[in-house]
């Protein structure tokens, strides 16, 4: 044996591999433990200067470095988003058995690509595609992929949109064998579809607004309009994006008349229901995405509402075949003889060649855990953000935007001893103060009537006595 | 407690945690034992099919699932990729210490985006990158991110290029707004390239091939014709990539000519240098990326050359600045107030909004096991390549396709029973029974010349003595 196979021996070596991994999984217990009982700040807030100092990179040459002390120092500098107070963005507060998949995943890297370089992976996420699928009440045609976030999600169905409707071969034929190309959304959509479409070459008008109603919703009957308003500007509409729920505020846009309005108009149907989609495990919120059946891509993140730590997004077309259409070119050391183009060779149809093993939490939470967990939590998020909407509604010094569709709530403190045309910049001095203090991890958005507070109920440990205590907070802050 | 409540937090229950995880690690430190010291087959093949019904969805409403069982059955039926006789894709045996960083990764869930949900990770983020540009040689105004794999990097990069040297605004006034646009690189290189710029809309001549020399580099007299000829084609060069080390051979582009006609002619240089910019850590092999301290932006996946499972992929720049022009418009509800788009918020420079703690893995084993580790990892491979080369010349029924620059080796079985004119029937023959009957994992290409094996030789567990039997048993499967 060499000394550099003495080394690696070393570093792979299945005991010490044992021994570290059994000191961590005590301190990660005793992490979610704490986090889990509110110990301590939310987040522990420290400059960026200061953490880039705190975690330099000046690395060893030698194996001299302690893995235990410097994952102690990682958890006490980390945002706790088990912390029953992290109501904050919409990254949800993993279930644990989740971060153990990873682990998994991340020790045997069967990432795909092809089937051979991950046969069990390639084959739950066929299933757990499916299974999605079935949820949705998409067809048996339907087939799909999961990606590494929403924002490749919308890209890669957007493609698919593209070729099938742009009308010429944008694949081959780029942008200029045809005319400039564009898509009809609501105005409040997500940046990452803006982002889509100039990343395609679209530019700024790839993305046609269409109006929203009072709570931030699409309007069906400006969709004509919309359209004219493109074909006038020389531009050929290839799709129209509905959001189930939108970002900002959670807006689930009407779907059935989307639709219709695409049948008419031979236009892609896309659903970025990123966040939504998961309305559909919930009998009692479901009707949210009614019509989401007759899409022909939707994008569902499952870390979101099925509570996966990120990144896994699934991709599903209507038409499975259509998934090929994204990206469709081949090569020959990696997909060699395949001319019938399988399922189950996974890079032809996702911008990543090599991915992680992202099925395999979505399929062992399930399976271990039951379906129940995971639908009851949507429909308990969606009904707490309800209830602190009716308490925030009945408090004369706080203000909701829009009455909540889902666990997403816009709202702001009105206290009477502050002028109202100080709220803005009120609002963001209260979560900059909660958010400093370690108190809450909240944020904000600004909406056309000014600066919102926001808080995502996806952490299903966030009670409503610490929303209460969230409102006294925001009190007390305002009065200091 | 309601009953909901009582059930999330048995799924959230750290004692509960405590045992399934000590248990799982057990598991799968006697996995690791297992396939480092090469027992059982390196892959047990099934077909998609079987597996697809092995793992089938169906999932109960109720936690009655058993976790150890599943995962169990995940290990027995994935590729072994610590098997010493795994010598396949360029995808690597992870060190283990890595995966125990992705469990910590998916518990904390600090997937940055903003500053704020992943205050380490972003620090951690931005001294990786540095680490890496000083190991490049890049000068410190360098700056970037690291993204979800390879071919999502030279999208990253490519979008930087498009906007810095279109001569027009192709983010915001589309790609309609001027000439169309083309790359010029090695006819040899990724498909991931050729992706890219279809993704943005260039078409099929988005890419200008550059012919190769016989060892299949890019040859740098050529460059001249071929942006003589995209120009002639109406096409308006904004960049060249040179490949560092190429897939399918593992040829390294000569960069110095390449970074010398980017200057003369104004054009962005691009290294994907996703396999072999990691030679930069072995002072013998690191002359084969001479010149890549000149380019504008470079891609390197750590989760090839750096032992890392996948994905954590950097995206260098050799002006910070420009990373911001890959993706530039904003998003109020995440980006508040930062007017001076700041690189903490590291959204704004990639695809992904949420990603997860990617530079964790990578900082942490540095930290632990010591830089020697991985640059020796990096010269180990490639001279093994070379003996192994070696060996295959000197044995008259075998034939190297080119002699390896890095870890990537293609060659052939040519016994003297078999006629020439079948030697690709018999590769491919050869591949399939090796691989399905689990005794190694190698992959196969199609060359000008013909179909070669191909081995990356990226598992450091792989012995000279593996190899060796990799040529008897290639001889025993030609003879049968």
């Amino acid at each position: 044996m060499t000394d550099f196979q003495a080394r690696i021996a070393a570093a792979y070596d299945a005991d010490a591999f044992r021994r570290e991994s059994h000191r961590l999984m005590d301190t990660l217990s005793d992490y979610l433990a704490r986090a889990t009982r509110a110990e301590g700040p939310v987040l522990p807030w420290a400059a960026p200067a200061v953490n880039v100092d705190r975690f330099a990179a000046a690395f060893p040459e030698a194996p001299t470095g302690d893995f235990a002390d410097l994952i102690t120092r990682v958890l006490s500098g980390s945002n706790h988003l088990h912390h029953p107070r992290y109501v904050g963005h919409q990254v949800t507060a993993p279930v644990p058995l989740a971060a153990l998949c990873d682990a998994v995943s991340s020790l045997l890297n069967n990432g795909m690509a092809v089937y051979e370089m991950g046969p069990v992976s390639t084959a739950m996420e066929r299933n757990v595609l499916r299974w999605m699928a079935a949820r949705l009440g998409l067809p048996e045609t339907t087939d799909g992929v999961l990606t590494s976030g929403g924002s490749l999600g919308n890209l890669t169905a957007l493609l698919a949109a593209r070729q099938a409707k742009a009308g010429y071969d944008a694949w081959n034929g780029g942008a200029h064998a045809g005319p400039p190309l564009t898509v009809l959304t609501a105005q409040t959509t997500h940046y990452s579809l803006a982002r889509a479409t100039r990343v395609m070459g679209f530019g700024e008008g790839g993305v046609t607004p269409v109006p929203v109603d009072e709570h931030f919703r699409l309007r069906p009957e400006a969709l004509d309009a919309a359209l004219e308003s493109a074909t006038r500007a020389g531009r050929k509409p290839i799709a129209v994006v509905a959001n189930a729920g939108s970002t900002a505020t959670g807006a689930f846009d009407p779907l059935e008349p989307v639709a219709d309005f695409c049948e008419r108009h031979d236009l892609w149907f896309h659903v970025d229901g990123a966040h939504g989609a998961s309305a559909v495990l919930s009998p009692a919120h479901r009707h949210l995405v009614r019509g989401i059946d007759r899409a022909d891509s939707v994008v569902w993140d499952a870390h979101k509402g099925l509570l996966m730590p990120a990144l896994v997004t699934a991709v599903l077309f209507r038409d499975g075949a259509r998934s090929f259409e994204s990206f469709s070119q081949e090569a020959s050391y990696i997909f060699h003889g395949d001319a019938e183009r399988p399922w189950s060779d996974v890079a032809l149809r996702t911008l990543e060649c090599t991915k992680e093993m992202m099925a395999l939490k979505v399929y062992a939470c399930l399976a271990v855990l039951g379906t129940r967990l995971f639908s009851d939590a949507v429909t308990e998020s969606y009904e707490q953000a309800h209830r602190f909407a009716q308490r925030l509604s009945a408090a004369s010094d706080f203000e909701v935007a829009v009455p909540p569709e889902c666990n997403i709530l816009c709202f702001r403190h009105t206290p009477a001893h502050v002028p109202a045309e100080q709220w803005d910049t009120l609002q963001t001095k209260l979560r900059e103060r909660l958010v400093t203090r370690g108190d809450f991890y909240l944020v904000q958005t600004k909406l056309p009537r000014g600066v919102y507070l926001r808080v995502t109920l996806i952490n299903p440990l966030t009670t409503d006595a610490d929303l209460d205590a969230l409102m006294d907070a925001l009190r007390a802050a305002a009065l200091r």
